[in-house]
């Protein structure tokens, strides 16, 4: 099987820095394959590519190098084992050379406020940065001999609106805008935009929009290209979405969910930029309803708490009725290193539409669902359910195990 | 539809007197149905027994009123609101009058302690217990005219093992000792003895042995009638049952699972004797294995803390692994009031078991095993696995609403 | 020794209504003093007024009655035990006769918002509120033959700046503007001023101005009056006055503290408003860098979450560095019922308060810093050695016991 | 000012080998002194032994270098930041020439269990053993150059009761024993009475019996020797001993205090062994009664939970009643790193014992009380009056900063 790409979008933030570490050193065999949904068994035995047929790219707006980056999570946040970074230094410095300065047009001042001055590509039209960014991907695939490639957006998230006019409705009617220079979208879109343009399947692991519109679905039915977001749940929402079911197929009432986040990671400081937020808040918050069938009030927050480095802890308050209307409270915290959560997410997401794109799929991948706080395809947000859709996925005949 | 029998072992304890009170309370429409799985919308179309076609009965060790029991519930725990238990007064008074002396031969001495001297029925051999049990319920359903009746188990724990011989394997051994004044058996395992060998179904809400035995099994099968155990899950192990397979699914490593669980009713007290609470630990902890695949580290701990009343707390501390070895922590408190969550669950055993036995069912009822810790007929322990179970069985055929 | 006045600016609120309630209840001897820091022993033996010689009146914008209030504590937050308030209800009854309409004028919109129509006294001049609040004073002392009155507030908390300008800085400054129409103080200040100018000693229980204005501080000395405040402390303040000293002793580096309290009654709501809330928020947070000496990263958030009713949860989240930079954390949850932990210091700040009145003091009651989030007359934060200045004023010998 | 021995039994435990780290580090100025408690402003200005006067030598059972017991606290607890043991290895490797073979005569199996095979000191009898550990001392006296020496009991805890007799009860009667081969007594008092008898002072870190005696507090005064213990407080305890107070201070009445413990390092699987988890527990549970003048229901558990490492995490639940009768909770955990929160407080010991007998002092330092579970010397227990006594004791005079 050949090689296959896979491009990230923010290729030295926390989630992609440990993946690249990760897949390193799982093809060193540094360390077991923990954390790894595709390696669960049901889905051993269908034909992902395996750790070394993973080959690693990346857009990014800062200069420092992966090892710096890596040890960063390895010294100040306690993230990553420093013995394994030194053992995969290599690895890293090897695949600095594949990264490509990003676009931060229209990501708001967050954003660019962490960027290198001077290193992102300059704003342009909408068609120029797509067809800059398809040439960084052209040259990619020709270097290291791709067949297929899977680009991921671990950017950290865009504010919600990034300016007033509504975004077009239908590829016809964006494509028409591509080259007028008062035309703007924001940065996930744009690379949402030129992957599936390009043919490259899309992965949207944040909340910002991505390929989440009405123009670029039909584009990517179009062009045959597979495409899923958004937002990988890694810790809270994670939880709701197991906990929740639980609450409702006891028939218990809850009245209320209160949930708290602290965070000390950049994800974090470009979160407390009020505009940001409101795009995660958003997405951390529907699912309530959508599982219990009803809302209880809920408050979701998120604040960034410099001295947490790389770790987030999540307090949640459950106020709920049971039978005679007795109150009753669980509470729990998830004390989770926010890299570690996120990144083997990123490596199964990239095999498994690998595959999806093999087999010829196309379109929202909504068997991918179990990954996503707002899953893109379906509306299923129970995780046994949605964690059921995926083996299913992975039963159907084409996926069993080649007899030879 | 006629009447159908009620009758719970254990009739005045925490839990029971819950469930009668909330049966009174929604018959008077008091309350909302919160609580009650059989409510739900999968199970409101199947032809379940009405809250006014339920009439209870029991047994009991002690002689205190069904009233002062729910007050004290009302006053000295905050489980359940005062002026319910008032307005349903006259129908715990005419409940009292159906509730006859019960055994506690072999129940262990933390059990005789509660009794109230003179009470429980004088032991002779187990087949005279026997028989004076079914003459109880004789006169029951002969005075009530019901023509099916559930027996629930919601007696406190027994000890793990109450005489040094092995029970005997098969309905032939057992019951040629039943008349032999040296063979006793747990009291538990009596009444489900009469309750199967009288064409009675039977639910074990505790840990004690009950039907769980291969000469019991045989006997139900034998005389058809259906039955089911042990161990009602409410709390902790609810929530492990729930979110083991989170962690199975995203391949995280769980390294320990700590549990300590606070109570303060006649529950705790009882098994707060060591002999009683290793039946209910040694119920707690084996799920992890069968959900996991693997065994961590586990500690399960039981303590007898007055002060907390009807209420109960456990506090979980789960030691993971995730990728690149980092381990991070998930911890929760789940404070929930004993009775209060158990009573509802009672209520819907026994509708679910009456219209299973009303079909011509038998045997054990795995399809149930979502309301249980240690399932009969099953090995399945992931929650939302064993919640599909309960609605498969809802959608079959027979079950379907009956057109006029 | 004659009896004194006990005056609440927001006699129906939950922490007045409570203490009525608790106050009868002491009286008819239904409960023990749990609770109240003045029936501890350092306290017995010097000369504070009997619960028998404490007299109840207030002002309020609302127009329930006490009892329903009472009841409203009692079934819908189970706050307190329904048996109490029924044998009480002879008290609360009585203590409504002495309940007047109060003022709202420049309270903000929240306060305003929960008034009854009609009830509040219309909105004329400062001054004439201030003698309409002193003629129903006076009323009362004659009523009920008092000697001495201390006046608390336990009103809902005020936006931070009710008006643009600046508050008068001097006593002759403020006195003339007085009946000046275009002139206006925060309710809170009004009350006050009217107490101090009138001889009653103050206590300002919640965290609005209050006395603590230069003006009133002087007239306070000129009056020869007592006053103190502000904020009670009930909850997670009280634990961070208690907290922060352990860490400051053993030299561990708090980097960040972060509190998030949750909170379902009036009060709740009221600082849902923003404004309210901001000045709540400020009386919580500076402590930390008067005991610690240096300001790690804190974040206090209130949210009003309807289903608590009077109960609050506070989670804090203390994240600190020990010896070799090592990052540890410790967590607390405090799950108290707010009128229930407020109440008795309502009683105990007009027992002290009143021994001191009759001693002769006057000026801001430092010593009692102990009940304060933001003490007047102190900047001791340090909960232990803020009691022992309580101690240390008990062990006066002007306090001493009386001999024969 | 000459040098200072500080002598540790368990040179190589986690606690000694992260003082031993500390120190090198804070010589090298590569660590802030956080955590110190003799480094905060009351103590800076007496004068106290500074980092690099003091000499660290050993006694040990195993056999394994303090740098590996260094690394692995780095590497598999992630306790220690791994290049700051790399900087410091010449002095660890240096230290390691003057640890010598300890005794585990009468220490329980638990501790010779741990012990490696050959390398303790032979059995012999009790004044043999005396002798030796003396002549190891006398040795490291003379080598180093010093002219006092602090012996710290930083090993496992020992069992409860290690032989059925009680200890002789006058230094007399122990003295004659001492050479009988059928007398024993447990290795922390042979340390201890080691350490009187040669005039070097004593600090017993553990809840072992170490000094506490009546014949070494006899014989301590005969030395003119200074000593304390017992039990060195660091998590759960010293929050005890903080909060309990605030219990006290506003009449609480606190019903039940909970707490449990686990932890994965050598400490806690000795402590596994019943028989020394009894001396623990034992340890822990008294201070409620003392602060608070009644004995709520307590509950003390520790388990051992191999992934922990060096990480211990308390749970505590406490449950009290306010105003009204109304029950209230409030819980805590304290997740902390053994190792870091003891060893800096042997640094302080070390250090203001010396001072101490530098200054004439002698028998139980009780001022060193806010150290300590079981503080000898005196019975406060409330946290906030015991560092007061420090303070005071450091106020002496005699402590004044010397003016030239």
């Amino acid at each position: 099987m050949p090689n296959t790409g896979l491009w990230m979008i923010g290729a030295r933030g926390g989630v992609a820095t440990t993946a690249i570490v990760g897949l390193a050193a799982l093809r060193r065999e540094l360390i077991p394959p923990i954390g790894l949904v595709s390696d669960l068994e049901p889905f051993r035995s269908i034909n992902l590519a395996g750790w070394d047929q993973l080959v690693i790219g990346g857009h990014e707006i800062r200069t420092a190098s992966l090892a710096s980056q890596a040890l960063l999570l390895a010294d100040s946040s306690r993230a990553i084992d420093r013995r394994i970074v030194e053992q995969c230094r290599p690895d890293l410095d090897e695949t600095d050379l594949e990264i490509r300065p990003g676009t931060v047009r229209n990501g708001g001042t967050a954003i660019e406020s962490v960027a290198d001055p001077g290193f992102p590509i300059p704003s342009r039209t909408v068609l120029e940065t797509v067809r800059q960014i398809q040439a960084d991907w052209s040259g990619f695939c020709v270097r290291k001999n791709l067949q297929r490639m899977v680009v991921v957006n671990v950017a950290s998230t865009e504010p919600r609106n990034t300016s007033g006019e509504p975004l077009p409705d239908t590829w016809t009617a964006m494509e028409s805008r591509l080259d007028d220079p008062g035309f703007s979208l924001p940065p996930s879109v744009v690379y949402a935009l030129a992957a599936i343009d390009a043919g490259h399947s899309y992965v949207n692991f944040t909340p910002s929009t991505g390929s989440d519109l009405p123009a670029l679905r039909e584009l990517a039915l179009a062009r045959g290209v597979c495409h899923v977001g958004r937002d990988a749940k890694t810790g809270e929402t994670l939880l709701k979405s197991v906990l929740a079911p639980m609450f409702a197929h006891r028939n218990l009432d809850v009245m209320s969910w209160v949930g708290h986040n602290i965070i000390g990671n950049m994800d974090g400081q470009v979160l407390n930029d009020p505009a940001n937020k409101a795009t995660k808040v958003a997405s951390k918050d529907h699912l309530l309803r959508e599982i219990l069938g009803y809302s209880p009030q809920s408050h979701v927050s998120i604040e960034y708490i410099r001295s947490l480095g790389d770790w987030k802890t999540a307090w949640d308050h459950i106020h709920f009725r049971g039978f005679l209307g007795t109150p009753m409270t669980m509470q729990f915290t998830w004390q989770g290193c926010d890299s570690i959560l996120a990144a083997p997410l990123v490596l199964d997401l990239a095999r498994f539409t690998e595959l999806a794109a093999r087999r010829g799929e196309a379109g929202e991948m909504g068997w991918l669902s179990c990954f996503f706080k707002s899953p893109q395809g379906t509306d299923e947000h129970d995780f046994s359910k949605q964690f059921a859709m995926l083996c299913d996925w992975a039963r159907q005949p084409e996926h069993a195990p080649r007899t030879i």
